[in-house]
């Protein structure tokens, strides 16, 4: 016998407890309120549905509920703010067991904690099909003001922090079914289960001053594109330089394939794609060598007319990843 | 041939515009920025799905649009505040037809312009099942302090806005699918379909010192419950007192209903349901008159120990509807 609505929102509200500091009204009103550092106010949502972008039979509810958080979290990451408090909608297709329940606002309890930010309101309902999760954050921008795609100049450098196509590896690890296989893969099952926002190495490139930013979340050729987009300039990234971790290349070998095509088409790796002028990125280079975060120089932003070019042995060719078209 | 994400995005971001006062980062970034008057930020989300809160033989996209962003809106109302700006998360089962977006669209702007705020961002994807919306709506306190649910007291007069039942009403007339029933009930077909969050009668309200709030949005008896047990008091709610309006009565006659059953459960008529002090229910009732808004005493709050008691000719009974469980 499944939860009834009342009962999962009295059990995410037993499992969140007191509030935190900012918090003024909580979950079980009309709306929730929190109290900012400032006036200004970053927002963002997302939204993940099951058979979509995830299905029950790769991931645990933990999982879910720690993915969609991050997701959502990766957003204010990219724009090298802070995230202050998440609202979470749920909507099951038939009554859920408690033990899902629990799980599932349990990794997403683990996931707003690691971020210092509090589960703060929501809405619970049924959808008609699958679960399906839509988060908002809500965070404050940095001292010096958010980050923008649309600050791109011709002569940045193109840098990335981690490494690239590990989520995209994981997912093709967790699509064998084959323990086996998890077992000599972890770092990509972990990757795409449970990626983590990268929020100090946003606050840090804001701060050293970068030009345009955006977490990889559809692959480096999709994400890229849409700084070029919005900053109306081109770029040119080397094959070679784009960073690649040895898991990836090592599943890739194995099964005949190309690691590239993960990082430019895989997408979900949250890392932080960045421009920035050649004195700021050293700057930036430098300060998240401070704090032991890995970052690659991959190419430049060129003028528009030059396009989006992707340079590899064999020459010059479209910058482009074998895109997630969620309609396709 | 139906429209890509990226064409989805786009035309939305057309159809908005110029960015309204207080956007400061709008759609196209990975996040968005709003400058709000204070530091404390009511925030609140709500979702409608396909076949679960509408079907789309009953209703226009563009009644899908306005309906989701207005019931999201009144949750803002509940509290006495003012919505500031929209996020939208929308999940489309397959490509949507670019008349469809345009409609979904024009509901969901008509709704915003008419309470004063922005639509500055959201997200766009595949459901893998039918359309679904989730609503995020920020906004700001009233001066005087947020009016929450937990704040009634024995001896408190119970009040509401408007009539109830209209909606339930509607649902009815619509589900009909006759053309010559919704010519005869037009504002039954106007309840259902474009209810309008009761911003205006909120901040009244708050200013008058009411010591609890809701919106009905489950059904009088659901909701009245709901600050039952936030405040953890009784209720007497007098049947003869609820307000229900000449169609909802004319309707329930011809089809020999019980027109307490849609006011009491029928839910989404998006009327402010409060508790106040005698004494400052006569100032809100004023302030309301002034306005012509219209509102009705129903009954008043009791001790926890007398429970949710409906008085009836027939005499005392628990106060229920015919509850919607959204797992049943």
């Amino acid at each position: 016998m499944g939860l009834a609505e009342a009962e999962i929102i009295a059990l995410i509200r037993k499992m969140v407890g007191q509030p935190a500091p900012g918090v003024e009204v909580t979950i079980g009103d009309d709306a929730a309120l929190f109290h900012f550092a400032g006036d200004s106010v970053l927002l963002t949502t997302d939204s993940a549905y099951e058979g979509v972008h995830f299905d029950i039979d790769t991931f645990d509810y933990s999982d879910v509920g720690w993915k969609a958080v991050a997701a959502a979290i990766s957003d204010i990451a990219a724009m090298g703010g802070e995230p202050s408090c998440v609202l979470l909608a749920i909507a099951y297709g038939t009554a859920p067991r408690i033990e899902e329940v629990r799980s599932l606002i349990g990794g997403v309890l683990e996931m707003t904690a690691s971020c210092n930010c509090s589960l703060i309101g929501g809405d619970v309902c049924r959808s008609g099909g699958g679960l399906a999760l839509t988060v908002t954050v809500a965070g404050t921008p940095p001292p010096g003001g958010a980050v923008l795609r649309s600050g791109a100049h011709p002569g940045d450098i193109v840098g990335v922090t981690g490494m690239l196509g590990a989520s995209g590896a994981g997912l093709y690890v967790l699509k064998e079914h084959s323990d086996e296989l998890r077992a000599r893969f972890p770092k990509l099952v972990e990757a795409h289960l449970r990626p983590r926002p990268e929020l100090q190495a946003g606050q840090l490139l804001a701060a050293a001053g970068v030009s345009a930013m955006e977490d990889v979340s559809d692959g480096l050729a999709c994400d890229l594109g849409h700084i070029c987009d919005e900053s109306r300039v081109g770029c040119e990234i080397e094959a070679s330089l784009v960073p690649i971790g040895d898991e990836t290349r090592a599943l890739a070998t194995e099964i005949g394939a190309d690691p590239l095509d993960w990082a430019l088409g895989g997408g979900e790796d949250y890392e932080l794609l960045f421009t920035a002028h050649p004195g700021h990125f050293e700057t930036a280079v430098n300060a998240l060598a401070l704090h032991g975060i890995p970052v690659a120089r991959i190419g430049k932003i060129a003028d528009e007319s030059v396009g989006r070019v992707l340079v590899t042995d064999e020459g010059r060719k479209e910058l482009e990843g074998p895109a997630y078209e969620h309609f396709s």
